[in-house]
């Protein structure tokens, strides 16, 4: 897939958001407008970290595959082959859904 | 329950308010709009903490149980299997209830 | 009493203002409004300190039971067990009163 | 090239955006004004880096020739020989294309 | 003295202004509002010092009992016994009087 | 020259900027007005440097003689002799042209 | 001189401003309105230097006795027996006249 070729720089992480529920809890359509933006994504490719004030790396918080959480705004849209993925800090990142 | 499965990120705290007062001190019914914003809660999942500029990890202020108190304006709603928890970041919780 | 059971969290202290005086020098009963909001209060719990960038603990500078002076803006309200207390940062104090 | 005489200073990054698609996926000519700002850019030239607050020389993230993602906003226009290049700070390039 | 019961908090430091000349320099009375506010004062009480990034105390740069000249604007007024002081941040103070 | 008796303080650079094209590529005068800003200077006398928390000194990254890009916009006017000069600091300048 | 008498703190410098000229090149009185303020001064007191994150003390960078090139906004005038001083902070004085 194409988040194949790209990678973050330093503490950026790629994520893919999950599909929105296009069916209520009820069964009824979801018009797309009333879709609210979806927050839970998965991660598709993160940076190698950023260096601290000592000079040390500081590897991402997050790996490939990882459910995670993001925040209601932020984020940079970044479209490849035509889908979209989006980039978010690391430290934007509220948390990630473990089994 | 919900909160097993979520982990917060860095310093961030996941806690639960806890149920507001729907009947005042002398026996009144309150309705729903005259019941603050309840400030206690209780920690239900903590991130691994954050590291400081030297590199090294500052672990969260706070363990899973304990009673704290909120400050009034800040936190994230995140929502876990129709339930509603609040994300703050380990700094902004103002204390903790100790028995 | 109520705050034996509340902890400030790192560098917070809980103090309690002192009584206003309800009668002014000349004698004369004060009308509650014009009382003046009392600066002068008594340290009645602290936090463990703020961790420094090094990663040393940084202890509070007031212990409790000392008589201090407070800014006149900020602080957070707390009630305790229905009496009012209120939480500065160490930092804020602006001075204490020695015998 | 113009390029071959001029080097960014610090942890700037000389950048030649990527010729604009000017025609559209349908095969229908674009009008110049419709066509976005293309966000692909080759790296031309780099600084040698800057310098942390520990007195370390934190080299730049990006080599001459590698395709990278520009931010939407931000980045002064260079021109050499009347071509047009754009330098960015190396930590607000998003992300590179790796094949 | 009052302020001997005052001790300021971190790098704070308590000051007495001079006296405002109530006499012009030709000898005219001056009437209270057009004394301009007196920037000399003496030092009357300091605080310990400020601790820095890397957990060293720094001592106040000035002693009680030293002539010193005031910015024109900050301050925090400080009543004690029905006389009136001034707090000052070390670092806000312009210069000293040396004999 | 002027600027021979004129040493920049700290990381900041003096420069002169070159003269201003007043014939156009098509070797038509042009107006004063019209000519643009000239963004290319020489450098011509240098600061020691800046000194970073750790109490190194950095020094800058500009030679006397070099030919320099200036940023549109800051810079300091500084005359010597009736003659105009540019002070910038050493982290503005965006590169320098090598041969 | 009053000066003898002032010390400024940490990195202040204390300058006396050269006299302005009151005749234009051309030999035109200037009347005091029009006669621009003067950048040029000497300086006449400094502080002991400031003491940086790391605890060493960083002394001034201009000594007693040189010209200095001033920027157009910023210090606070002191007046020392009627007579008029400017401090400045170190960092801001642009530069210095060498013979």
């Amino acid at each position: 897939q194409a988040f194949r070729k790209f990678l973050p720089m330093f503490d950026r992480v790629l994520v893919e958001r999950l599909a929105a529920e296009t069916v209520s809890k009820g069964g009824i359509m979801l018009p797309e407008k009333s879709q609210g933006k979806v927050l839970q994504a998965t991660v598709v490719a993160v940076g190698p970290g950023s260096v601290n004030k000592s000079g040390q790396l500081q590897p991402v918080g997050v790996k490939v595959g990882e459910k995670v959480l993001l925040p209601e705004y932020g984020g940079t849209k970044v479209t490849l082959d035509d889908k979209d993925y989006f980039l978010f800090r690391d430290g934007d990142i509220l948390g990630k859904y473990v089994d």
